[in-house]
């Protein structure tokens, strides 16, 4: 189980309200490569890890994309909550308002709702070991497409410590990868 | 940010592997009603609520809501992580099979994966109130079914647990829907 | 079944075509609060309603629901009928050019389409009429949001007029909820 | 608007309860070429057909349809009221009991629920009553393997009632499309 | 199985970049009436025809159209690939980039994933070659609006003549709805 | 654009009619590591590599892949071609008969149809190459638990071979990776 500490992983300071900008970033909040499909993914692995060092990264890691989703819905939250009818419609959000005010939801840029079909777990940890490798690499191109989009200062340094942690988190499913290969290699059961 | 707790909130014991009944249960894992689908309501719509209560209260059921889902997955897991082949071919669970092994996964007990159009976030603290009470009403019916479904005295308990949790958060968003309105009735705003 | 009446429940007029709005009002036609999600789940749950008033008050909203769908239909049709190509570019709807030309098609404001996911039933009238409620306050919290999108006097009169029917069906679902739990408890079946 | 009359278009029988025949008739109700399908197809494309027959055509038979649904959603309903929890279970209706009771709902006979992905409108009437007419043949196909599926004499009569229909709108829709076409040539607007 | 042979079966010229006209036309790419929902649709269907030549036509065309999502790939990619991120920003394609950068995606104009729901097999070869014709008129409906909206008489000629290969299909699936039903007729398993 | 070859790229042979194993191995042809994903996906990505001999591999192994989604579509085919209804309706495969008779579709083992929300394109060569990794290790240990499912030596046979394919593409995806990152870092455009 998990407990709420009240503070964020890394703290969210805007410049100014930006609602073009929030329209994009939402992306890794509900879009196919964010921090609710890489946390979802993770918790949900955990349980066909062979090792409980695996189990152990895999729940680690899938707690921390839980701070990112809300170090992600926060920098949306204020880009977003000070915003006018008429700013929300010249920036393509008047769809958006019409549905849910300016609140969050788990969509893409687009206004695509968040969907399980963008994750997966095989029972087998080498492919998901993988697949969480190029997941990583996936949420890192988003936050450098993401940096190119921004023209807020405080913003890109949040997405630049989203993305530091995504390569972080790559090279630690590497290292799991190499171990729990020798650890099946041993025992002979892959 | 939420720290992980080694511990399930409520302990989870199965008489038997039971692949059955895990392929109801699963629904609760990743269906409409599931604890998925709660506790990602509830720590979205935390944003948007107009007092600090209103957003606790979302925070600290959204957050309870995680340790059910991992309940109910530690639940189907235990069900089924010893099954053969043969057995989850007798359940219908040849599919799972094929995409899964005995992995997890966000589906309902068709095999339907988890969406966001499942769930909603209005802005309207009036509205966001009255759907989650709804919701907590559905996943009390959910529990009832799976309840008549099981065979298994010791799921049965969990589920039994886990169905008196709704009724107890059905009664929480009741208190703070009546005091949202006083408040907004004071405010003037809505 | 139906019969068809050759006539709107309530007259609708625009001022003059007006592309934007037609955009964000479609949500009400095809989105996940409208008046097709209305009116399908209310049909749908007639059936196992327990009493005969009970699934006649469903039927008679449901079947409501689809008057308010024809006059939603028609609001959009109006603003966009003789919108020019240039005109449908200009307002984002060139996509929705693409696809189907100037008719009509049930998505949200930004071209997702319908789902049943969208709607429940549970066999639990409990739970079915309290979603009810939500849903009947949700779009009343849309048709706001529209509202303040409005830039049409003759639009908004429309979308009120919708407004203050959905406040009356959240009445009276609220007291059939009563009346269906005083009934059941006579019963002892619940 | 349409007027709810307390009939079925044509009376349903069923000779006993038989969850099985329910779980396939039921892609009839919320399935890809089912009548909810045909009935919101019709209606939605009304709008932009270019004369009053055309537009009538299409708002008659989707009406029928909505009648259709209504007789199968009731020919489901008879066949799985009664049902035991067991036979729902034998049946592989575990699943749809665990989230809906014996509650109806819109989905095909694996449980995947309805999309307006199935169908469409292209604001060109030829290609509207030709998709329409694929529809309809698609339907006929439909119940021609529900027909070999069933095992209940009254139910197959109401699917040869049902499957006569389907005919009876190809033939009227080959019949619009002629006169639609000859209207456009002559209009030279086509 | 399939040679893949380097050349376009059509010229791809564009006279610019041009993000606007890219973001209509990927539809074609991966929208409901698309090249690829063609392709998939009649190389699925081959398995059920009942004759070979029915085979074969539908192995040819569906081929044909693998080669037509080639152009129409090609054609978005040259328009967009050397777009400044303003100039997707400018287009309202800020969303786009953000998840795949200048890549190509199966998406509509609205940016929503391909789905084989908007495709069918019937296993009866009158109801798919019917739904054949009419997704023929539907993708024909389609490149018209498209044309509508070029405004770069270079990708205009693409669109004529992919335009033009529709109406030479539909010719062909017409000619063999005429030589199946005969066969069928003469086979007396109709 | 590619030219058909009428042969398949491994001989498909079964020992009898087995719509169990049919029902199962089908999630390679439409689920969400199959071969469609896989040729799409590769296909797809084709465009946004930085070098000719990235495209060139892309485009090799898609074409491949199309060639396997053959082979599994002949294996589903020959196994359930001539079923009975009542083998159908016994094999959990009444309701695919219902909406398809014996046509294939592009489903996973549960009906659940293939969408493009599996697949992805960054625009970011290494990420890309990384997903296909994933991807080629997700679609052998699907391959894995079908073996493990078979009870027929000559579709295991076959299987084994698509199998073999996987692990061949996963070695070029990993060579691939190598090169286009010296290359990346040659250009210090990375």
């Amino acid at each position: 189980m998990w407990v709420y500490e009240k503070k964020l992983q890394y703290p969210v300071n805007v410049s100014r309200k930006n609602v073009h900008l929030a329209k994009w970033i939402i992306t890794q909040y509900g879009g196919p490569d964010g921090e609710l499909a890489a946390s979802l993914r993770y918790l949900n692995q955990r349980y066909s890890m062979p090792t409980e060092r695996g189990k152990a990264t895999l729940n680690d890691i899938g707690t921390e994309e839980l701070a990112h989703l809300e170090i992600v819905g926060t920098l949306v939250y204020k880009l977003t909550k000070d915003a006018t009818v008429a700013e929300l419609k010249a920036a393509g959000l008047g769809g958006h308002y019409a549905d849910h005010d300016r609140a969050l939801f788990y969509v893409d840029a687009n206004g695509h709702p968040w969907t399980a079909e963008y994750i997966q777990a095989k029972g087998d940890p080498i492919a998901d070991l993988l697949e969480n490798m190029a997941v990583e690499q996936k949420a890192r191109a988003t936050y450098n497409w993401l940096i190119n989009l921004s023209d807020d200062p405080q913003v890109t340094d949040v997405l630049r410590f989203l993305r530091e942690r995504e390569v972080v988190h790559f090279q630690r499913f590497g290292e799991t990868l190499n171990y729990i290969q020798e650890f099946m290699d041993s025992k002979k059961c892959f």
